[in-house]
């Protein structure tokens, strides 16, 4: 995969330096590294990016400045804009998911992708959203829709770096085995016996059977493990033990 | 879904205000208020986290403050823990969109939910990992792994609101109509005829069948508008006129 190429992030007019260090950390994390800077406010190099990039200025000594956006697009195959405003857009509006599912196409295919952001205030210009050619829409809380630049980029970065990771949804970490049916059966029929013993379904003899069954489904649900059902043995055996004498603290006979 | 319980977000021990402010408007982006907080290292209120949440104030106003962990997820039936520390972690290990696939199948069943950070610096200890039923991990780059709380947060809030978002991955705003296989035949059989009449196969007769096709294919491929196709006619038309005389400004007969 080291092979494909990958997104680049232009930011267009970023305007605060703090904004370029946090967009290089969050690119980082997810892998990217191809930042692109299209006339930065307050110019090029810039402390306060350095700053708030931490380690994540290696990203920042590869970062490329461009006077246009058209310039810094020029090798690019096919570009996203990330844009709120989508109304009278007649481009294809892609959730950040859907964008990095063909991102990663692209980028198997060997094709050179990129992602616009726009100035942190307004966003992009009508003339940026028309050189990309897909939109990427955020979708947010419609009743607060807040989220910063490097937010932007965090996200969409990180949709894009699932589209490539191999981290399994759920891993069940078990240093111990789950108890098998034998032992589980072994576990009912200990607890029938016992209280069959003790006269328990008596009174209740007609309802003897479901309230059994209903026992074993509950124990078959908690998926105990080998260790669980030893446990349970254990309290069971501490539970039928004869009590104390209080008197003497020796058992009663 | 207003009738669904949403997830709890617990903030254990946070430092800085400005974090907790920040926490604030990554939950109200994807539509989250209920925020607990245990122990904050400043108290509660707090004016920087105030300042921080800015519009996004109001869950602040219904911040609760609790003493333990234990008692800040009293009422809740599962609780997951996000942590970066998966090692001797006895516990089923989500990434975020697992866990936001379960809080969902949770909140649908009417069951509380709640999702536990920790602090800035080192995260969750062992016992607050121990309270809670799964963990949350967010898949990072190894060689960089570094998100602050509200980016957390926000990466955790994010994939909650996407399972129940109803935006479809891809939208299409077509103010136009794209041509319809009739208007494409009649595009494509008027270049042939044009070219014909040209005596442009003549002398690659043997291919032209194969070129007519490829032609065919890649405008298919091109995905036109009606007002496209109109527009290739336009364009036919205007290069198969004769040309200006040059002398006399007239087209020569």
């Amino acid at each position: 995969m080291s092979s494909e190429p990958m997104p680049a992030i232009i930011l267009v007019e970023p305007q605060m330096g703090e904004n370029i260090g946090a967009t290089a950390r969050a690119m980082l994390n997810f892998g990217l590294t191809d930042l692109r800077l299209v006339s930065p406010r307050d110019g090029w190099p810039n402390e306060r990016a350095v700053a708030m990039a931490s380690r994540a200025d290696i990203v920042l000594e590869n970062t490329r400045v461009f006077e246009t956006t058209a310039e810094a697009i020029a090798d690019l195959n096919h570009v996203f804009a990330t844009t709120a405003r989508t109304r009278d857009v007649i481009k294809k509006i892609a959730t950040p998911r859907a964008a990095a599912a063909e991102l990663r196409a692209h980028a198997v295919a060997g094709s050179q992708t990129g992602i616009l952001f726009g100035k942190e205030s307004v966003g992009l210009s009508r003339e940026d959203v028309t050189l990309a050619d897909s939109i990427i829409s955020v979708p947010l809380n419609p009743d607060f829709s807040s989220i910063n630049l490097a937010q932007a980029v965090l996200l969409v970065a990180y949709e894009w770096f699932q589209t490539g990771d191999a981290t399994p949804p759920v891993q069940v970490h078990n240093e111990e085995r789950p108890a098998n049916k034998a032992e589980l059966s072994h576990l009912f029929d200990r607890i029938e016996r016992e209280l069959d013993a003790r006269g328990y379904f008596d009174p209740i003899m007609q309802r003897k059977h479901v309230i059994l069954q209903n026992m074993r489904n509950m124990f078959q649900r908690l998926g105990l493990m080998e260790s669980d059902v030893r446990a349970f043995q254990g309290i069971i055996k501490g539970l039928t033990m004869k009590l104390k004498d209080k008197n003497n603290d020796r058992d009663t006979p």
